[in-house]
């Protein structure tokens, strides 16, 4: 996420009350996890794995364990705890908003728009023209969603990401700041539930369709004009390109990614990234001819093996 | 759909200003897709492969888009787009009624049946007597629900059927006007989907048993003494015939049928129809005998090979 | 269930009006299922399979379907339909309340914790200090959710178990007395759905963090700080020991035990209990190293097919 305004970094040390390296006066923009993060931007590392990575990133300012080197032009922070340090920052910039009404009176809602009875619509979020939102949907604060879009019954926009750190004494969350983007002429379901991202957006291209009960992890972003049907679960910071079809009940390890025009069969396992304009089939996942050759194969093995045998 | 009174071909053609052929007092009694098409209804045909299927039915009008000859004691209604003009015709007959209440005053609601907080029911819904619905549960227009009925908690009976043609922008929605049956006896579980039909019904026979976050697609029809576990999918046009038992995350292709007491093990893929009395398993799905079959041999593979090898 | 006061034996057979054996002033405490009946209990049994372990349960008060000698200490209530009557019991003891108002008089909600708009909280539903419920929450009579906890939208607390007796003329459910407790620090995903026990309790442990579309059965119990991705479903009277990571679109049979520090990789069917500390893929569930191996041979057959026929 951006700051609504720029901040010193004197100020962001004196909200998290640690020591930091740089001009007091360097200005700071926003923060954001590695994967989205930008100039200007405050990213968090805690393991000297990724220390490097880190430093190297688009990022502005590092929130660090470790008394390093700072990079030309960059300043640093320096916690003994970055990964609770970067959630007291979330909670000081984006402080979960009670709210005591269905509709929230900051709720921008376009011409046209049709809002059926028993939604929950947080504050500032943003919905276009000659859009229907059915009931018992919960949109959460700063979703955006486009015109022409059409969100069923149950569905839930904006829930926290399901990302988690382990401790010793158990797991805990890093707090979600980010968006949930519906494009223009997107279709959603009926309970559906689709994360925000962890700092940055969870997106559905312009004339997606969605069936019911599908899962959208924190951080993806699905392209236009796809297609996913029933039960499908897309995970985290996974990227769907365009005119992507996926069939019932797939599911997909996070941060993968499904190339253009993919077709990916019903109960499939995404295992790993796949080119696009291909069948998919399978958990691990195959093209779907290697795969159903497979399957073929192994109904014909206990002749293949008496001849074998008898040979 | 069946319409509230009876129109002339000329009437239907001037709602969609297209051409006709045939009388013009010729009388039109409804319009349903072709799977459930009866006399004195319009169907739509769009595509010369279906032409022939489409004219021979049993519909009393074909709205297709190029001038063939008009079976006898039937008419024409020629159309540049017979999907877009089937549409217009769906929201002329059947206009999506926005609500500002949670109950609507034209729901028929019987005695004894207990309606919890939280519910939406939609304009000309009828329930009967001595059912319970849960909290948030939705329910759209014009849904059937019979008596002695528990549906749990979030449960959505109604939304769009996910049905879409494929244009060169982008994906358009066959707009629904079906409904849903919910016979007598059946208990739904909580966060349940089951879409209404695209023009006919969605029906759950008499004393079938759902539990949780179950898929039911469009047009299916399920039947009597059913018990399907939780978070199964039934796409759409599926028949399931009475007294299955279907195991949890079954996921079935559409318009496939389940012969009547099938079994249907967990996690099965229902690629195809198949005859009852039978336990099945796997996708694509077999006998469960031969996929446990199969599945041992595999992991007796590494020996059996060993041996051959040897030999 | 215990009852709030203890009964006579006498008063619980004019309750069902059936014949008794045994003190008529026996005083009997609650009633339970067989796995979780405990002294001072009324246990069902109907059919002579079970006999011989209802009767030597932890049960006083065993409502069984013939005339058997009454084991020392204990009494019998001798019925025609023990499971009808048993229904009758728990009607009786527990009677279904409507409500008329969102969230119930006479739940207690802790300091500090935050309920969204639209949600329903049932009758003696107590919830701790600085939880959140988020919106279009249904949180059934009598949960019990510590402090801390974090519940997403569209989320279900304490449905009915999917629990049916066939009978010749249909399934009839076993009626649910049971409770949903989530334990402190527990965070649950949107759109999860988790069933009552059908007499006892369904347990989400201290710490443990769930996504969202999750299906918990009645009468489970999952230890702590486990971690469930999106769309995995526990079913019935499992065991999910302490530290247990499950990976999306699990799903369990009803009745196994997922030993402590197991990972359940994703779309795996737990078919039957597994060890603690492994890593375990594939339905029929193996450990995942022999599941890989398995299929990384398939993969490799035809090759090995055709090295043996050329030998």
């Amino acid at each position: 996420m951006k700051f609504k305004k720029s901040y010193e970094l004197r100020e962001i040390a004196s909200i998290i009350k640690c020591n930091f390296v740089g001009d007091p006066l360097f200005k700071v923009f926003g923060m954001n996890e590695i994967h989205v993060v930008s100039h200007g931007d405050i990213v968090f590392v805690d393991h000297p794995k990724y220390y490097k990575k880190a430093l190297n990133s688009r990022a502005s300012v590092i929130l660090i364990n470790k008394n390093v080197d700072c990079p030309e032009g960059k300043a640093l922070l320096i916690s003994d705890d970055p990964f609770r340090d970067f959630n007291l920052l979330t909670t000081y910039f984006k402080p979960f908003k009670p709210s005591n009404i269905s509709i929230s009176k900051s709720a921008v809602i376009g011409e046209g728009t049709i809002i059926q009875p028993n939604c929950f619509i947080g504050n500032d979020v943003v919905i276009g023209k000659n859009s229907i939102i059915h009931s018992n949907v919960s949109i959460f604060d700063e979703t955006i969603i486009g015109d022409n879009v059409i969100i069923q019954s149950g569905t839930v926009l904006g829930s926290n990401a399901f990302y988690y750190k382990k401790r010793p004494q158990g797991h805990d969350q890093l707090k979600s700041s980010g968006r949930v983007i519906i494009e223009n002429n997107v279709h959603l379901g009926s309970n559906c539930t689709i994360d925000r991202g962890v700092t940055g957006d969870t997106t559905i291209g312009e004339g997606t369709k969605l069936d019911n009960l599908i899962q959208v992890g924190h951080d993806t972003v699905i392209g236009t004009n796809c297609l996913i049907a029933s039960q499908s679960g897309i995970a985290g910071c996974c990227i769907i390109e365009n005119d992507v079809t996926i069939w019932g009940q797939v599911g997909t390890n996070s941060g993968i990614t499904i190339g253009s025009k993919s077709i990916i069969l019903g109960q499939t396992g995404v295992t790993k990234s796949v080119q696009g304009g291909k069948t998919y089939f399978g958990t691990p996942i195959e093209e779907s001819r290697s795969k159903l050759k497979e399957l073929a194969l192994l109904r014909k093995l206990p002749r293949i093996i008496k001849e074998l045998r008898d040979k």
